[in-house]
């Protein structure tokens, strides 16, 4: 494994525009937890990465769940006494209620007033609404068009389906020196949303691109799978796996202008909670870390008391805490290459910590080893530098007991862990240091 | 047990106004270590519990200690020349230094000053004090009363008698479900100063009277003892019964306006003081919480190192830092039923996450359980409390791994005691979870 | 042991003028790492201590070192194109750059250049530089004298040699009670530098002189060794002694007007950084607690992970911190009697505290003991320490239960180390307290 081809081969500018054509690309498919929107979008990822794709077929027991019908939708409108479609969901796939059941009929404002959700609070905007456990039908619109609405007969039209059929997502494994894993998961299953979850989706697509090209300590594991039900559906059927996995994060939201924000995990103090809080304490940006709560996206799942595992959750402004959340305003507007670009790189400094963070033993452990004879101080770059490597020199030295972690040191010290590793990589060069038995 | 019935059955003002009834009832006795006060004040809690009253005879060694022996009087007077009562026993007990040995003698001012204790800072109050170890008389008056005292021959009455009897004290054990024990001490040996300690006497006595009507999970003890000496020969005769007792409080100055005062136990993180510090911490008023230290009431006995007891001290005011501490200000006007009932109410509380913390076992641990299905958001009440409620549901099954007690994920949720405790019973009755083995 | 000795018996002033007398006797002589001025210091020492002096021949390996050539000089001079010494090593020997190879010969200025060393920012300071691994040789001096230098030819002179000899250190070891050890160790291989570190020399000096005059718990080591390679050396040939090690301090730069500065073990929390900490907190005077980085003085290699001892450093200014930091001006000016005087009784007052950090056993573990009748209260000075001394009572025999120190004791209860030793002693008398065993 090479950390510097980590940091170094990724251009994240150009990335980030890349994540962005691929979420303009996927924007107009209608996704939902199952169906046809959904396997459409892996084929999309398909392109970039060699992904498998896995169809579970509805009424598959999982845990305390069953998989549910599969749902696809072609049509919908609601059309006003004259005949005009008033709602069109070819305009907006979040016109209609995710999950509706088919409808065809005839009623009166006031008996389709039932079915109509909208935002007051943002009269222009459309909202995002589901109902994937208990069957209903609806249409949601924004509060303005709601307001016009005129007192007439309307004709509803929910073209839909509801059968027996699967549940699919998607899983990439990259294999690496080790069979323990590193777990990426981000949602997959909502329609025209932008940040939560298309930039989840697109930078987990080009995590995996680019660690492809690399020589891995570990292996990583990315999915792409509908929120909540996915992740248990995961876990249901492959506990085998989940022993192998070492760390994980959920990845959502990266796509706005909000600082990155890291919700640990249940352990709290897990490896990757040090990895991320690492990263962005020298990140130079402002940043939140949150402790875990049991809501929010998948980490809800690989949390759970029976797995606990270290997954925890890095995104820019968390779900439910931007206006935009969950409505039409979460477009192509509010994510910008550029905040994808930041939370790609993000993501990549602190894979780079969770690769190179090994632990060492130093060769000789009573009194300093004679850096000068080796000509370890001439090793180092410019003048300016020579003393904060010395000083990252005796630091790793120091603490290469067995006991200590690179990113131990790296914390004690207050040095930067890419430092330290380049440090240790020097010193393992010239025998000071060897690897400490596990 | 039942802890809604410890929360909802209390009257609270109902309950402050019944023990300030009891304060004024015991004011007039004079109580002190040993004596016929202390028995009748005895018999007039018997009114409210079966009280079992142990005496000891003097003499009895109890560790380093000895019974001392009992101390009884009838009057005390100074009559200046003119025989006239100057001070008189009758007008208030706090007159005569406690434990005073009889005297019967004329004398002059000279010599009555070096047995004459006042309050220069407080001219109108009487002072409180006592010689319980060294043989002495004296007498306590306001020093208003002292600067008038004329230079002339007095004659000088303590009609006390100080001879062999017994100590005696008050003993209740409710029994429950385990013979695993909460104490609540208070002493009891205090004459007519109604915080120190008559409001810790009355809170304990209805404490036990309230309790009494419960199906409690633990035993609970009530102890109505002289301080210090009753302590250590309590613990010195019922060695046998030490290791029963899981949690403890020391009862005393709960009837002052202050605010509610915590001293920890000498552990300083038992399950008593985490208790506490929870229910002070949700209870919306100011407190304070204070460390332990070997100085205060009985807690010392408890906690010395060869019992190290969990037994803290809850107070409002603690002793010696409110002005009327230890004086005849200390009275009827100083406590009052509000105050009262407001500690009588934290003190529930406190018995209620006792009672109530029990570690149980998530039976689907692995992912969520689908709460849906059983009716789990629609069990929560108005759609208000819903989103607290199901948090509330994810928290105890996220925690409930057999290693958190429902006080430990109430803590770490930043939720309410009582609504965790109301949740875990609600996902017990849909058999989502069960009780931890021991 | 008497510890009150420790305390009392030193007059701190009288003490403080006596180092500064040392100092000024050591100030002249040319010292470096090996040579005639280490031995000459020495000497002079010895007039105060029973000093072992250790020869160590030049090219013994320790560890991963060698001992280098001895270095030795006699004269060095620049002269002008006039024959006049413009540089004369007998006015400074920081003219010198210490470990200068021997050179004599004729050079242009633009030769002569690249071995002058000055210090633009201090332009009347010399400053001092070595060249103790690499060949060179140079001169320092003021950057005012080097601007003012004519563009002549030059005759220098260094009359030095670098040949085969030893590495010279002085070892004192006052046997104590207990083969355990107390480590204090000096740098003395800086030519006429004050503060860094005459003035840890002295101080180290006049503590061992002080403390053969008591009986000790420990044993003491006091180590007057070079830099770095001294340390090294001495480890290196003393594993065997190492063990014994319980507590150490590297002492430098004591003379300062600085506030104490204290440099944690790389343990962190031995007992000699509480006990530093402690007396530090105590001692009403500002002071600085600095985590342990592996930079410094010889504390890098006493706290090596290979040994990882809890030796920490104390000083006032820290290395290079001051202006007058291995310059000219690092002299006696900067170090005055009084912060020599007042760096010994914090010394004295940390070694004070180390031995006599007992751990005892309440006799009378449970319940208080009756100290009234053991004449306690009385066996206690002025009414007005009366109440400090009743609770000092207090919680010594509270948290004498065998896991507490008088340290911890101390840290508990707020108190001063010296009021809590006072106090186990008095119990210890009255047979209140015994020896916990170890």
């Amino acid at each position: 494994m090479n950390t510097s081809q980590l940091e170094t081969n990724s251009a994240p500018n150009e990335v980030g525009q890349e994540m962005y054509q691929l979420i303009r690309e996927l924007f107009p498919i209608c996704r939902s937890i199952t169906g046809n929107g959904f396997r459409e979008t892996l084929d999309i990822i398909k392109k970039y990465i060699p992904l498998a794709v896995h169809k579970v077929p509805t009424g598959t027991r999982v845990f305390d769940w069953t998989v549910p019908k599969e749902w696809n939708i072609r049509d919908a409108y609601i059309k006003n006494a004259a005949g005009q479609k008033i709602i069109d969901f070819r305009n907006s796939n979040l016109h209609v209620l995710s999950y509706s059941v088919p409808v065809n009929a005839r009623m009166s404002l006031g008996e389709l007033r039932e079915h109509l959700f909208t935002l007051p609070d943002h009269p222009d905007w459309i909202p995002f609404r589901t109902s994937y456990f208990t069957e209903n039908w609806g249409f949601c619109l924004s509060h303005k068009r709601y307001l016009g609405l005129e007192d007439c007969e309307y004709e509803v039209c929910i073209d839909s389906s509801l059968e027996d059929g699967s549940l699919t997502y998607g899983e990439f494994y990259l294999e690496g020196e080790s069979t323990d894993e590193v777990l990426l998961s981000c949602h997959t299953c909502h329609p025209s949303l932008c940040n939560d979850n298309l930039s989840g989706v697109a930078l987990t697509t080009f995590l995996a691109k680019h660690l492809s090209s690399l020589a891995l300590r570990y292996s990583y594991r990315f999915l792409f799978i509908p929120g909540m039900i996915g992740s248990i559906t995961w876990l249901s059927l492959n506990e085998d796996k989940v022993p192998r996995i070492r760390h994980g994060l959920v990845v959502a939201c990266v796509g706005d202008p909000g600082p990155l924000t890291y919700k640990r995990s249940r352990q709290g103090d897990a490896e990757i909670d040090q990895a991320v809080a690492h990263v962005l304490k020298h990140s130079g940006h402002d940043y939140e870390i949150e402790d875990f709560i049991p809501f929010g996206y998948d980490e809800r799942q690989y949390c759970s008391p029976g797995f606990d595992l270290p997954v925890g959750s890095l995104t820019r402004t968390p779900h439910g805490r931007y206006p935009e959340y969950h409505t039409s305003a979460d477009n192509l507007d509010l994510v910008q290459p550029e905040y994808l670009a930041d939370s790609f790189s993000k993501y990549l400094a602190v894979l780079d910590v969770l690769e190179g963070n090994g632990k060492y033993l130093n060769t000789n452990p009573k009194c300093e080893p004679q850096l000068g004879k080796r000509g370890l101080y001439e090793a180092i770059g410019g003048q300016a530098n020579r003393k904060a490597s010395q000083l990252a020199m005796l630091w790793v030295l120091n603490l290469s007991d067995g006991k200590h972690t690179l990113l131990d040191i790296a914390e004690r010290s207050g040095l930067q862990f890419s430092l330290v590793r380049h440090t240790a990589d020097l010193l393992l060069d010239h025998g000071l240091l060897q690897e400490a038995p596990e």
